[in-house]
């Protein structure tokens, strides 16, 4: 299998720490690190951490590397990063980084990709003008407006329909169809790269108890339900809308796939609730596999040595399944 | 010490069910039933519970009773009910066994009150006309406006400040003295029923990442912080707006002792997605102790022989506590 492409992130924050220590936690996963070397290596010696490092030339080259020594595409900085401090000098390199992971997986030299966390404000002061990864990597691999962001647990998976919004403007800019597409998308990928035949989906209600038959809201009748009805007419399993309090008990949980949630916070809240440590970002929509770590770039501990690597390992693992799960259907 | 008032609710709903099981579930707890002895006597012969029970005209008497029946203070319904089928005719025989058990508690003859469920449209019905039992109570008590929904489990306190509500409605009403009230009577409360000398609160942001700066809405700086800022000033112990998403993860929930909410789902999902089972709601702000369970008649399952007491007796557990530290205090 080609190995999963692992971006730098930003060099100020937590991501070269936790790229040494994920390959340090599993030698055996194939990954190959688009970073430079030299941070990497500055990273590793102020840290102690015993990581012996392998520049290649190409991705194919990794999978003999990376059992001894982690692999790096270098992809270099322009100014030595200090951790805390974003510098906009090195922003095209981070950038670079990206670019270079999409277009590994586009020609199917990597299997997936994985992105360290980056700071958008340090970004834009370089020009960058996309909201987020996933924005970026929609226009990078031609899929604008299929991108849809999943987070997924070991306990819970959910889709936030609306994301980056104020609640206020979250709820004003629900649709049907935005309802609609984003459990299309949901539903196709859970096929495709979770291997569910029949993926479950259950979509959430806006208001409390679901709107308690219009006394409490009529998002539920007016947008919420067409929408299922539209999706149960198209073969998905869709239930719902289902009262946000209570379709996330462990009882709950049983009896669906994936979450189909309003907005950000009824999805991240039970999500964190559950499991602070193992969460992914999933890019759901996009002609290649992308995960990264559910966490930003945690500029008050970089450099400290104290960034816990587990959903760097968990968005490395699953972007492993994905990528199997995908190649197996493909073939 | 005095027993605890416990109401009948709907008569149709699994209220009679969980009593009989609080019981005998927990025979050494000194409650009294405040419900039609021979309803309850119904119930138990048909589910074959085997429940022992005594009549008492006051209730001062259960505590020589309860260790080996169930005291019952008799409140008569007007025709036998049927479970799963609300029925108006005893909507009186409801609303009586509230007002009875608020005045034991009033005259210090009950400790604390809990209630079971009720159905609000059934009761509409028949004229009564108040959102809940909690808005009911602080009339009969006197403390209109000073009521304040809490729901607790083992895991988490949490304080919604807008309730019953559209989610719409719920961010259009919310203002800087309503979350400064809340959190004023919570303060109080968990001093005096709860016994902390020092209680931590943490006030959640509205908005995805607490606003991000103003990014992604402004209710953070416009309304909440000034209410944070206000309760400082009086002394108390507060931090946030703190991003919603984050601030219900285990390492975050050892930092305060009650979270202030900003709507319902944002306090009933994290509370829900821990403990389903356990949730009691405490009403705060009123001159009696008053808890009941965090859940509803369940007509669904009413008269199966299937109800869980768990969160009835969560809620006698609990009342008994508050109303320990209650009388501590006052002593």
């Amino acid at each position: 299998m080609h190995p999963i492409a692992l971006t730098m992130g930003d060099p100020a924050g937590i991501g070269g720490e936790l790229t040494l220590r994920a390959w340090l936690a599993h030698p055996g996963m194939n990954f190959v690190a688009l970073d430079d070397p030299e941070q990497l290596a500055g990273v590793a010696k102020s840290l102690a951490l015993n990581v012996p490092m392998r520049i290649v030339e190409h991705a194919v080259e990794a999978a003999a590397v990376y059992l001894h020594a982690l692999p790096v595409l270098p992809v270099r900085l322009a100014e030595p990063a200090i951790p805390g401090q974003p510098n906009p000098a090195n922003a095209a390199s981070v950038v670079a980084s990206i670019e270079r992971a999409t277009a590994l997986c586009l020609t199917g030299e990597a299997c997936a990709m994985v992105t360290n966390p980056i700071n958008k404000a340090a970004l834009y002061q370089a020009g960058f003008h996309y909201p987020g990864h996933t924005e970026f990597l929609a226009v990078l691999t031609g899929a604008v407006g299929q991108q849809i962001m999943m987070l997924a647990s070991p306990h819970l998976k959910v889709v936030p329909v609306t994301v980056h919004a104020s609640l206020r403007a979250s709820i004003a800019m629900l649709t049907t169809q935005m309802i609609v597409d984003a459990a299309r998308t949901t539903a196709t990928a859970l096929r495709r790269d979770f291997g569910l035949v029949r993926p479950r989906l259950a979509v959430a209600g806006l208001n409390p108890h679901a709107g308690e038959q219009g006394a409490l809201g009529d998002e539920e009748t007016a947008l919420i339900q067409p929408a299922i009805d539209t999706l149960r007419a198209e073969g998905i399993d869709v239930s719902g809308p289902w009262p946000p309090d209570t379709m996330f008990t462990p009882a709950a949980r049983q009896r669906y796939d994936v979450a189909i949630c309003m907005y950000h916070d009824q999805a991240l809240i039970p999500l964190k609730t559950l499991d602070m440590d193992h969460g992914v970002n999933v890019t759901l929509g996009l002609p290649i596999v992308r995960t990264s770590p559910d966490h930003g770039t945690a500029y008050d501990i970089a450099g400290k040595g104290v960034a816990d690597p587990s959903s760097l390992i968990a968005a490395l693992t699953l972007a492993a399944e994905l990528a199997s799960s995908r190649a197996r259907q493909v073939t």
